[in-house]
C-alpha cells in the first residue's frame, strides 16, 4: 500500500504522536460538567444551554513572539494567560462560562518531555519530566478548575519548522482559545449601551500589567524575586478574569454597557464611545492606579504612571457604565468597583474622550492602547 | 506618554492595522443571520439556539507547511478548505450550521495587497490588487455563503517573523476555524452508535483527494490543465462538506453513527469500531474508488487505487451505520450513498477491521491514515 501523501515537506520524527497528546489532554480535562453532554472525543463537543439562555462565543489568538515570549512568561503564565483572555471576553458581555475549546500548534521540541530552554543557548535539566505543554496545560487547566470551566474540545497539530523552501526555522508555539458561555436572553452586556448622563466605572486597577511586562523585559529573574514578597499578584503573568463581577453586572441589571480592558482604558473606552455613539469625561484623579504602576513610575522606568493607566493594555479589568439611579457597590465578590467618569453627549469638533486633570484642565484623550499590525 | 511596552522583539511596518483587517472581514462578514443577533463587533458574538436544540462545536487548525502549501494550493483553496474542515465535522454530527469563528494568523506579506510569491524566488506582478489574504477571504466566504453560513467572530494577529533570539525568519499563515451548529436534542450522531448487524455506508467517493494531492506534488500546473475539463471536481483543493446528507441522516433518523473521512477509511471506521466497542468487516468491490484515483493507478503513479481508497485522507465524505431495516436512498441531496460493509461483534484475537476481497479472502485492515507528529 502506498504512503499517505503529505502536505508537509519532509517528515519529522517525534516522541508520540498527535493521539497520545490528545489522550494526555482528554485525560486532564476532565469530564461529567454540567451543560456539556458530549466533550472530547467526537466529531463535534455537544452543548446543552439552559432554556431561554443565549451563547456567547469569542476566540483569542495566543501567539509565541507576539502575545507571549518563552524568555519572559513561564509556560504556565502562557497557558492562563491564554485562557484569562477568553474568559475576560465572556465578563464583560456578563456571560457564565459553559466550555473552552483550545488549538494548539506546537513545535516538537516543546512536547518531548524535556524542557530545552533555547533561549538560554543551552540545555537546561529536565524538571520531573514534564515539557514545556504540559506546563502550558497545567497554568491553562489551573484557571479553567478554578472556575468550574471544561475543556471540552479543540485541535493539535505540530508548529511548521520549514519555511516555503525547504529551509529549517524554530517552530513557535500558537494556541487560540475559544470561550462558550451562557446569558439569560436579552440581558448580555453590549459596548452599545451607553448613554449620556451615565457613571463609568472600572473594576481593579490600571495599568499593573503593562507595568509588569516593562519591568519582565528588562530583567525577568529579579522582578520574580522583587515582587514575590509584595503582594501585588502578577497582573501581567496571572491575570485574573472578572467572571463573577461581570456576571452580577448583568444578572442584576446594573450595567448598561460593558468592554473588558485588553487595549487599554483609551482605547476600550474609545470602543464603548464608537459603538454607542456618545462621548466620556474621565477624573485623572479618580482612575485607580496599579501599586507596580506606581512603582515603575518611582524607580524612574517612565515619566508617569498615568500613562500605564491610561494606555496599557491587557490588565482585563472591567470598564462598564451604569445608570446615575444605580447604587453600585464598593465592591463586587472581592474586586474592587471605581467610579472614573461619565458619559456625555456627543458633540461635532469636540474630542470623543476628555480628562479631567486635579489642576481644572481638560485635556482631550487619544487611543493609545495595543494595536497589532501598526506599529 | 510613554509608548505601550511589547512582548514582541521589534515593531513591523505594515500598510494597514488590524482595525483595518478586522473592519474588512465584518464588511464582508454579512449579518442579519437567523440565530445570530449579533456578530463581529463585540466582546463576543451572541447566538440564540432554536428551542429543543443542542449545540455542537468543533475548530479545527489549518497550518502552512503543515495543512497547505502557498505553491500547492490557490488562497483560495486554502480558505474553502479550512471551513470545509469544519463544516464536515457538523455534517458528521447532523447538525446545521449556525456560524464560523475565524481566527487569522498571517505574516505581513500576505496582507499588503501584492501578491508575492515568494516560493517563485521573485515578484509576480499583482493581481487586481488583492492580497493572498483577500483570496484566502474569497475561497472561505464562498463556501460560508453557499451554506449561509455567517462569519461571527474571531482573532486576526500578524504572524511572528523573528524566532526566540530575533532572527528574521518566514512568517507562516495559520488559520484556526470554529463551527458552532444546532441540532435537535438527542438527535446528534455520535461515533458510539455502532451495533453488530448495522450496514456500513460512505458517501460519495474515496481517495480523489489523495490523488489529487498526489499529482499536485508532481506538477500543479500540469495537473490543473489535465484535470479541468474532466469533470472531475477538485476533491483535494475544494472538498465539499456533506451537510445535507448528514442533516437528513440525523432528522430522518437514518443513521446510528457516524463519521466524516479526514484521516482516511481506515482510520476513521477504526475510530468508530474503538468509540462502539465493536468491529467492521467491508468489502474491496464495494468500495466507491474515485475516478481520480483509479487514474493514478492506471498512469503507474501508485501501484493500486485501492491503498487511497482505504488510507487517504481528506476525502470529507461522511461513514455511517445504519439498521438493516432501514431504507437508505442512492443518494441524499444528489451525492450518492454506497453500503460498503457491516458491523460485528468484536471478539478477542480477531483483527477489529476486515476486508473481504473479491477472491474470497479476508484480509485484517490496519488503520493507515495521516496522523500529525507520527511520520
Amino acid at each position: 500500500m502506498p504512503r499517505n501523501p503529505r502536505t508537509s515537506p519532509a517528515p519529522h520524527s517525534v516522541p508520540f504522536g498527535e493521539r497520545a497528546l490528545i489522550s494526555a489532554i482528554r485525560a486532564r480535562a476532565g469530564s461529567g460538567f454540567r451543560g456539556v453532554p458530549l466533550g472530547i472525543g467526537d466529531d463535534c463537543a455537544i452543548l446543552r444551554p439552559a432554556p431561554g439562555s443565549e451563547i456567547v462565543v469569542t476566540t483569542d489568538l495566543s501567539l509565541e513572539q507576539v502575545h507571549f515570549r518563552r524568555d519572559w512568561h513561564t509556560p504556565e503564565s502562557a497557558g492562563h494567560r491564554c485562557l484569562a483572555r477568553g474568559l475576560s471576553d465572556l465578563a464583560a458581555m456578563g456571560a457564565r462560562p459553559m466550555a473552552a475549546f483550545l488549538s494548539l500548534s506546537i513545535p516538537s521540541d516543546l512536547i518531548s518531555p524535556e524542557d530545552t530552554s533555547r533561549t538560554a543557548g543551552r540545555r537546561k535539566p529536565a524538571k520531573r519530566d514534564v515539557s514545556w505543554t504540559d506546563r502550558f496545560l497545567d497554568g491553562l487547566l489551573q484557571l479553567a478548575a478554578k472556575y468550574k470551566v471544561p475543556l471540552a474540545g479543540g485541535d493539535t497539530a505540530q508548529s511548521p519548522q520549514f519555511d516555503e523552501q525547504g529551509r529549517r526555522q524554530s517552530g513557535l508555539a500558537a494556541a487560540d482559545i475559544v470561550l462558550i458561555g451562557q446569558v439569560r436572553r436579552g440581558q448580555a452586556l453590549l459596548r452599545s449601551g451607553a448613554r449620556p448622563g451615565q457613571v463609568i466605572y472600572v473594576t481593579g486597577s490600571l495599568g499593573g500589567s503593562a507595568a509588569e511586562l516593562l519591568a519582565l523585559g528588562r530583567d525577568p529573574s529579579q522582578f520574580a524575586t522583587l515582587t514575590k514578597g509584595m503582594n501585588y499578584g502578577h497582573p501581567h503573568l496571572f491575570p485574573e478574569p472578572r467572571l463573577r463581577a461581570g456576571e452580577a453586572l448583568a444578572a442584576r441589571k446594573w450595567a448598561r454597557a460593558a468592554i473588558d480592558l485588553s487595549d487599554g482604558l483609551s482605547t476600550d473606552l474609545l470602543h464603548i464611545c464608537e459603538a454607542s455613539d456618545v462621548a466620556a469625561e474621565i477624573d485623572e484623579a479618580a482612575l485607580p492606579i496599579h501599586p507596580l504602576a506606581r512603582q515603575a513610575e518611582h524607580d524612574g522606568w517612565i515619566p508617569s504612571a498615568l500613562g500605564l493607566a491610561l494606555h496599557g493594555g491587557e490588565d482585563y479589568e472591567l470598564l462598564f457604565t451604569a445608570n446615575r439611579s444605580v447604587r453600585i457597590p464598593r465592591s463586587i465578590a472581592g474586586v474592587s468597583i471605581h467610579p472614573i467618569g461619565l458619559i456625555q453627549s456627543r458633540r461635532q469638533r469636540h474630542p470623543m474622550m476628555v480628562m479631567n486633570t486635579p489642576a481644572g484642565k481638560h485635556i482631550p484623550v487619544e487611543a493609545g492602547g495595543w494595536e497589532h499590525f501598526t506599529r
